[in-house]
């Protein structure tokens, strides 16, 4: 099912695979199972941005893409040569078995296996001025990359991910990260695991919950800290609020009794970064 | 294609909806499709929580769908009950029936067919101390609806939507407003007609770019303003730049140079929220 092309431009035998069943077009196609995912311990990611990142943020890149047909920029072309360079293995398909892999309709010819990163959270000794964020079963994957995003914007140090939450290495999760996915640090942990960690630490848990007493603002945050954000649905559990240091209300005075969780997240990580960089200072 | 049902319970005779291709149930599902529901300036929504907003906030019900199976809840069939004596026609179905209107898998058996409300921009006069968003090209439902969140959290007067935008009224967006979308008022205009009537009412227009030189929290605002927030990959055009009386940045450390639309309009929302509320003071 391969096809042999003799273009002489190449000065090896190149072979562009055009069978969507081609073995190893399938075992690429298989990482959109988050089962494949987990035992593989790799993710496919395509779309010039997000290859330009894991890049530029030293990914672990295995299998390199290409589809000929649709890589048409300078800047797609240039970045396939750097990867060919860079010792990752390449693969050349058609436009068809491309698209077969692709995320969205206007795919760009370039995507990349890589390798997943995970820290042990045994082995993370939170720095001064660090600011990590911690999630409980975090459903939607939009939001999880979007969290990531925002982490990488205020220079956070990474995400924990407790309990069953969707999967940063998910497709809409690496999309919607913007490339975060490749800088920030991930952790997996039990949130027993979580807890003792914190205590041995000596990190501080900031959680919010709208019937706590605290403002947000009223706060001075001192990291390193780690801020617990609750499940999409039900917010912090009990439990989850007894482990936080301090426990702060975002206020709202609209019909609603909460944000979205990656908003949330959002402003909490910007309050917190705009107290370290004294922005309200210049006014 | 109707089952009589002589449940002696209620008094009068009950007709249960059977079939999906009941011509009722057909037009509640046709209007999945933006098409149908521009024409028909109508929506669906289901689940106990919207549906529950839109009796609060006054929505202007037509109909209401009940599945009698799926509605267990006493505050569910409480709101099926309140919606009966407000006068919308109701239609009971089968939980098959249910389920191929409902958005969800657990659909809770509820939901309404209401009218789409929209304000003409002419007729809109800012109030002192009110924050419009407006927003152009949007294109992701779920961004549109946490907005739509946010601005009803934040005490928002609502969302003016700019050019060739997605509809509030999609489901995902709906879903997404969790409720606000019944709360904040919905405005359609071309770009040339909110350029005027910027002009015409004073409102200060922010906008929001990495390039701006102006930290977003070492202005001092002073609604009535709108919050001018460009499209999800390219952000504000020059020509929208130029209309703008103030351009702030929203600073950035990490990889990338920009945040989720609907993170980076939360960020700006909260600043001016909490200077109007004076939070910070409390510090």
């Amino acid at each position: 099912m391969q096809q042999r092309n003799n273009n002489s431009n190449a000065d090896h035998g190149r072979v562009i695979i055009s069978s969507r069943n081609n073995p190893a077009v399938k075992a690429i196609r298989a990482l959109s199972s988050r089962k494949q995912r987990d035992s593989a311990e790799r993710f496919f990611v395509d779309g010039l941005h997000l290859v330009a990142a894991a890049t530029q943020q030293q990914a672990d890149i295995e299998t390199c893409v290409v589809a000929p047909e649709l890589l048409t920029s300078a800047f797609g072309r240039e970045l396939a040569r750097a990867l060919a360079h860079s010792g990752a293995h390449m693969i050349e398909v058609t436009a068809d078995v491309f698209q077969s892999l692709a995320a969205k309709e206007h795919a760009q010819g370039l995507g990349i296996v890589a390798r997943q990163r995970w820290l042990d959270l045994a082995s993370v000794r939170p720095k001064a001025g660090q600011c990590w964020v911690a999630l409980d079963t975090v459903q939607y994957p939009g939001n999880l990359g979007t969290i990531l995003r925002t982490c990488d914007a205020v220079g956070g140090a990474g995400v924990i991910l407790l309990g069953n939450t969707t999967d940063p290495y998910d497709p809409a999760a690496v999309r919607a990260s913007m490339g975060a996915i490749f800088s920030q640090r991930l952790v997996r942990a039990s949130f027993a695991e979580f807890g003792a960690w914190c205590r041995r630490r000596g990190v501080t848990v900031v959680g919010t919950s709208p019937a706590a007493a605290q403002d947000y603002q009223a706060v001075a945050y001192q990291p390193p800290l780690v801020l617990l954000m609750g499940s999409e649905p039900r917010g912090l559990s009990r439990e989850q609020q007894a482990l936080c240091d301090v426990m702060v209300n975002i206020p709202m005075v609209g019909h609603s009794d909460s944000l979205n969780l990656a908003v949330a997240t959002g402003i909490m990580l910007y309050e917190v970064f705009n107290q370290q960089r004294g922005g309200r200072a210049a006014k």
